[in-house]
C-alpha cells in the first residue's frame, strides 16, 4: 500500500474508532474527530515530537486538544502511536474507570498533557506552554529547549473570552512556536455557527497579531504546507483555520448539528463505514499498515528524543552549572522560607507576601507569574528580574494584562509543562473571573499558586463591586484547592512555604491590602491549618487573616472583663480538616463555647464552631468607606467583637 | 462667554471636581475622569438623551461607564446635569452611606443605570440594554421605543474576555444605537499599555462587524463629527478610539499611571488648576455658567422626554392594544403558572422547566432570552418564537453563543432596561464562568433569571469537567442570590413562579439532565424554601433536587426496617432561612436526628444538620460513567442511603 493510501487509510481508522467507540458507550461527540482526523493524522505523523517510550521526555512537542469533547480523536491517536491507551480502553470509553472519560484528563504518562472539555481553558493553556517553552529556552538555549505547542480549537473555543485574553497576550509576545489548528466546520451545538458566529476570524487574529491562513481541512497536503508556513513565522503565534465537515463520512448527518454531540446511529456509522470502503460488521478495527505508519512515525521521534538526551548529556558534560540549574528546575519543591519581622510592626500580608515571594524566587529559578495588571497593587513583581516580553523571555514577571481568566489557564500551562511553577495574582474579588481556570487547575491536580489580595471588605473605598464576602467560602468549595488566609506577616511566610511546596493541587494565598500587626508567635502552625495562639478556658475565637490580630485584642478586653478566650488562628481549613481527630479536638477545645470571626459570609462556619456556636461574619455585601469607618460598622472592631462575645456569653 | 469658552470651562469644572472629591477622600481614580472630561462634555451636552426631572423615562438615552474607576466623572456629570447628586454628596465621595460610592451603583432614579467597576461588566451590560430597545423597537415600534446606549470603555474593559465576547455578539447582531468611546489613553495600572495591549483594537472590532473610527478625544469637534457619523451608521454597533491623555492637566502625572488610582497630591492639584486657570483655593466650585449650560442641555431633554409622552400618548390613544400590551410589558410581575404533570411519570426538572418557561412566557411577553449555545440541553427556547436576530429583531430566542460571560452581563442590561426581563441558561458547571455577572447582578439587584441545568455528576458520560459539585454551595454563598434546586417536575413550576415574581435580585434555577419522578404533594412549600413531604419521627432526611425521590424510597425502605423517616424537601435554603423560627423549627423536627442529601459538596449543610447530623454528599470530583453507575459508585441510590443512614442510626 502506497504511503498516501496508508495516512487515508489512517484517517478512516481514526473515524471508525471514534464511531465505534461512541455507538458502544451510546455517548460522545463524534462529530469533531471525523473532521479533524486529517489533520490529526498530518499533525501527528509528520510534525509532532512525542514518544511513548518516554512521555514525559521534556522537549516533546506538546498537543492540547482544547476541544475536548473530540476526545476520541484524541485516544484513537495514543493508541495507534503506541501510548498505553489500549483498545479495551478505547471500548471502555465513557466507562466507570477507564483512562477514556468524556473528556480528556491530565495523564501525562498516558499523551494527555492537560484536562480539557471547559472550552477556551485548553487554549489557554497551550498558550502557557508555549510561554514556558519560551522562558526555558531563553534560560537554557536552543540545545536543552526547543520544541513547539499544537492545539486543536473549535468555534466554541474561539467564542470564549479567556481565549481571546490569551490570544491577544500570545500575540503580544509573538509565541511563534504556538500553532493552533481551528476545526472551522460552521456547526455549533445550536446549529450553524452563522446564526452566532460572524465575525470575521483571520481578521481578529490578524489585530492580535498572529499569522493566519485558511486551508481545507480535509487536503492533507494544504494542512502540510499550511503548517511548514507556520512553523516558518519564527515571532507570530500562527491560527490554521481549518474548513472541515463535521462528521466528515456521515452520508446523512455530516454538517449538521446532528453530528455533534450524540452516537450516529448504528445505520448511519454503517453507512459512513461502507462509503469508506470499510468493513462494516467489523468494530474498533486496527488495520496492520496503520499500526506500522504510526510506529515509523513514533521512531523518528524516538530518534528525536535519544538525540536530545545526548545534546543534554553533552552541555551538562560541558557544564556541570547548567545541570545543577536544570537539576533545580526540574526538582521536586522543598521550600524552607526565613524572611524576618519585627514582632507589632504593621505589614499588610500582600506585602509579605512579596518579600516571601522574593526570597523563594532566590532559591527556586523556576518561579514564574506575575498579575492582571496589578503587579504594584498585589506585590507579585520579583525583584531584579525584567518583565517576560517578546525581547526578553528570560524575565520572570509576566504582565498578564487585565486578563483573569486567561492568566488562569496559562499559568496552569506554564505549571504543567513541566520545569516551571506559575502564579498569578490579582485581587480576591476577581477570582469570580478565573474561576473557571482555577477548577481545572484543581481537578488536575496542578499546583498553580493564586495569590489573592484585597481580600475583604477592608480594601475599603473602592466598594463593594470590589470587596469580596463570598470569595472565601467559594474557593473553600472547590475539591483539591488549598484556600490560605494567613493572619499576619509570619504566617504569610509559611503559606508560601505550604502552598509551593505542594505538588498534588494548587493553593490560593488569600491576602490584606491593610496593615496587620507582626504577631509574636511560634514558627509553625499553618502547615497544620489551624493551631493556638494563646490559650484561655472560657470561650475559643477561631479567627483567619485580618481578624486574628482583632481576636487577639477581642480576648484582652475579655481577660479585663474576667473572661478567659483561647485563640486559634486558621489559617487554611482544609489542611486542618486532614489533621487527626486528636490534634482538632486540642486546637478546638471541648468545652468552651466557640466563636468565629471571618470577613466574610459566614457559610462553613458552623461545622467548626458547633450548634451552640457563634458565627461572626458579613452575610451582605460590603460598603464604600475607609476601611476603619467599615470595621465599625459591621462591627468588626476588637471592641465590637469583645461585647458581641460577652453578649452572646451572657457576661 | 461663547458657547465654546462654556464648553471648555465644563471640562474644566469636572477635571476641578473630580480632583477635588480625590482629594478629599484621599483615594480615587483621577486619570480617566480628566482624560475624559471633553468627550463627557461633548456626549451629555450635545447627544445624550436623559432628564433629571424624570430619570426613568422609558425612551431616555442609556449612558454606562464601563471603567467605573472614573465614578467621579459620572458623578460629576449628574451633579452638574441636575440629577439628585448634590455638591454635599460628592463631597462625601467614598465615604460611608453616602451615594457616591468608589465605583458607581445602579440608581436609576440617580440616573445611574447599572452597578460597574469590576472590568467589562459595564460593556456587556450596555449590550443588553442595547439589544433591549432592539427587541423593544420591534415589538412597540419608534414612536414608542427608539433610544441609543452609550458607553465609556477603557483598554482594561477591552481586554477582558466578557468583552470580547459582548463585542463579537453585538457585531453578529449589527446594533446600530451601541456607541462606545474608548478612552485610549495608552496607560494601564502596571505601566504603558504597550507592555501589555499591542493589538490592533479597531481591526478587532471591525473582525467582529463594528464601524470604528480613531479620534483625537480631547478635541471636541472632532468627537461631534465621530458621533455624528457613528449615528449615522444605522446596522452596526460603534466604537469611537478616543486618543486621550490620563490625568489630562496634570502637569507632572499626566500621561502616567501615577495619574491613575491615586489622588494626584496637593500640589499636583494646584498647579493643575493653575495650569488651566482656575482658582486654585478654590473647591468644588462650579461656575454659575456651567449649571446654565448643562440645564440648558437638559431643557431641551426635558422637551424631548415630553415630546415621546406625547406621541405614546396618541399611539396609546389610537390602539388601547398597544397601551395594554405596554402595560405588560412594564407591570410588576405576578406569575401563578399552572402546568399539569401525572405523579410517577419520569420527567427532567430541565425539561418541565422548559414547559414552564412555555407557558409563563404566554401571559409574560417580556421574558427574553436563551443560552450559550447549549439551547436544546437547557430547554431555554420559547416555542413558536423566532430566534432574535439582526433581521428578526421580534424574536425572543436568544442564541448567545458559547459566552457565558457575555451572557451574563447582556442579560443583566435587558434586565435592568426596564420593560424586559432576561434570562440566560447554560450548564451549571459553567456558572463559573459567568460568575462576575451573576454576582454584579446580585449586588445591584438586578432581578435576571439563570437557568442552570445539568445540575450534578448524574450528567453522566461528560465526566468531571463537566460535573458540578461545588457549585451549588458557591453559588449559596452569593448574598442576594437565590438559588432554587426543586426535587421534580411540579416544584420547577413553583421554582419558576418565585423566580419571576422576585424583583429585587436575581434566581438561579438549578435543573437535571436526568429524569426524575413526578412526586405526589400539594400546590406550594417552595415559596417557603423548605417544607415537609413525608413525616415521620425516627429520623429526618432533608434533600434537594434530584435526591428528593431518593430520599423518599429510602425512606420506604427504612420503614421496612421500623424506622420511621421525615422526608423535608429544601428547594431553596435562602427562603426557608427567611421563614419565622416556629415554622423551620416544625420543618426541620427538633428531636429525631437530621440526614442531608445533596449530589454536591456538603459545605453549609452543617448549619442545617446540626453537631449531630450527617451530611451525604460529594467531597470530591467526579467521574465519567452513566449516571446509575456514578450514583452506585458514591452511595446515591436508595439503596445506598438507607443502608448509610441505618449503619449511623446504629439501627
Amino acid at each position: 500500500m502506497t504511503a498516501m493510501n496508508t495516512e487515508q487509510l489512517s484517517v478512516d481508522t481514526i473515524k471508525a474508532l471514534s464511531m465505534d467507540a461512541i455507538e458502544r458507550s451510546n455517548s460522545g461527540h463524534p462529530g469533531a474527530p471525523m473532521g479533524m482526523a486529517d489533520i490529526a493524522v498530518v499533525l501527528w505523523t509528520r510534525y509532532l515530537r512525542v514518544d511513548p517510550a518516554d512521555a514525559v521526555w521534556p522537549n516533546r512537542d506538546r498537543f492540547v486538544l482544547s476541544n475536548g469533547h473530540a476526545s476520541m480523536l484524541l485516544y484513537s491517536l495514543l493508541h495507534l502511536s503506541g501510548f498505553g491507551v489500549t483498545l479495551d480502553d478505547i471500548k471502555a470509553f465513557r466507562r466507570l474507570g477507564s483512562p477514556t472519560p468524556g473528556h480528556p484528563e491530565r495523564e501525562p504518562h498516558l499523551g494527555i498533557e492537560t484536562t480539557t472539555g471547559p472550552l477556551g481553558q485548553g487554549f489557554g493553556t497551550a498558550i502557557g506552554m508555549a510561554m514556558a517553552e519560551r522562558h526555558l529556552n531563553a534560560v537554557f538555549g536552543d540545545d536543552l529547549v526547543d520544541h513547539r505547542t499544537f492545539a486543536f480549537v473549535s468555534d466554541g473555543d474561539l467564542m470564549e473570552g479567556i481565549a481571546s485574553e490569551a490570544a491577544s497576550l500570545a500575540g503580544h509576545l509573538g509565541l511563534g512556536k504556538a500553532i493552533f489548528f481551528f476545526d472551522d466546520n460552521g456547526i455549533s451545538l445550536d446549529g450553524p455557527t452563522d446564526w452566532i458566529f460572524t465575525e470575521d476570524v483571520a481578521k481578529r487574529f490578524d489585530a492580535y497579531g498572529w499569522h493566519s491562513v485558511s486551508v481545507d481541512g480535509h487536503d492533507r497536503g494544504a494542512i502540510a504546507e499550511a503548517t511548514d508556513a507556520a512553523l516558518a513565522v519564527g515571532d507570530q503565534p500562527s491560527l490554521l483555520l481549518c474548513r472541515t465537515h463535521i462528521g466528515h463520512g456521515a452520508p446523512t448527518k455530516q454538517d449538521t448539528s446532528k453530528a455533534h454531540g450524540s452516537p450516529l446511529g448504528t445505520e448511519e456509522v454503517a453507512a459512513a463505514k461502507e462509503a469508506m470502503g470499510w468493513p462494516v460488521d467489523e468494530s474498533f478495527l486496527v488495520p496492520a499498515e496503520v499500526s506500522e505508519f504510526f510506529a515509523s512515525a513514533m521512531q523518528e521521534n524516538a530518534a528525536a528524543r535519544r538525540a536530545w538526551e545526548a545534546s543534554r548529556d553533552s552541555v551538562f558534560a560541558g557544564s556541570p552549572e547548567v545541570e545543577d540549574l536544570w537539576g533545580r528546575y526540574h526538582s521536586a519543591p522543598t521550600a524552607g522560607l526565613d524572611v524576618p519581622f519585627s514582632v507589632g510592626e504593621s505589614i499588610a500580608t500582600r506585602a509579605a507576601s512579596g518579600k516571601a515571594l522574593n526570597t523563594l524566587a532566590v532559591t527556586a529559578p523556576g518561579l514564574i507569574g506575575g498579575s492582571a495588571d496589578l503587579s504594584g497593587s498585589t506585590n507579585t513583581n520579583i525583584d531584579g528580574s525584567d518583565h517576560f516580553g517578546k525581547e526578553t523571555p528570560a524575565g520572570r514577571n509576566i504582565y498578564f494584562g487585565v486578563r483573569e481568566h486567561g492568566m488562569g489557564a496559562i499559568v496552569n500551562g506554564i505549571t504543567v509543562h513541566g520545569g516551571l511553577r506559575g502564579y498569578g495574582g490579582t485581587f480576591l474579588v476577581f477570582s469570580d473571573y478565573m474561576r473557571g481556570a482555577v477548577r481545572v487547575g484543581a481537578l488536575m491536580g496542578a499546583p498553580s499558586i493564586w495569590v489573592f489580595t484585597h481580600d475583604s471588605v477592608f480594601l475599603g473605598e473602592d466598594g463593594p463591586t470590589h470587596q469580596p464576602v463570598e470569595h472565601l467560602a467559594a474557593l473553600r468549595s472547590i475539591p483539591n484547592l488549598w484556600v490560605i488566609r494567613p493572619g499576619d506577616a509570619t504566617e504569610t511566610v509559611e503559606a508560601w512555604e505550604m502552598a509551593y511546596n505542594r505538588t498534588e493541587g494548587p493553593s490560593a494565598l488569600v491576602l490584606t491590602r491593610q496593615g496587620l500587626p507582626v504577631l509574636d508567635r511560634s514558627a509553625g502552625g499553618v502547615q497544620r491549618g489551624g493551631y493556638v495562639l494563646a490559650d484561655g478556658s472560657d470561650v475559643t475565637i477561631i479567627a483567619t487573616g485580618s481578624e486574628v490580630w482583632v481576636a487577639l485584642e477581642a480576648a484582652d478586653i475579655l481577660a479585663a472583663n474576667d473572661i478567659s478566650a483561647r485563640v486559634v488562628s486558621m489559617p487554611c481549613v482544609e489542611a486542618f480538616d486532614l489533621q487527626d481527630e486528636e490534634y482538632r479536638t486540642e486546637v478546638l477545645g471541648t468545652t468552651a463555647p466557640r466563636v468565629s470571626i471571618e470577613a466574610g459570609v459566614t457559610d462553613g462556619w458552623h461545622r467548626i464552631v458547633g450548634d451552640g456556636g457563634l458565627s461572626i461574619g458579613i452575610d451582605r455585601f460590603g460598603l464604600s468607606a475607609p476601611w476603619k469607618d467599615i470595621a465599625t460598622e459591621l462591627g468588626f472592631t476588637s471592641q465590637g467583637v469583645a461585647e458581641r462575645v460577652m453578649a452572646w456569653l451572657g457576661a
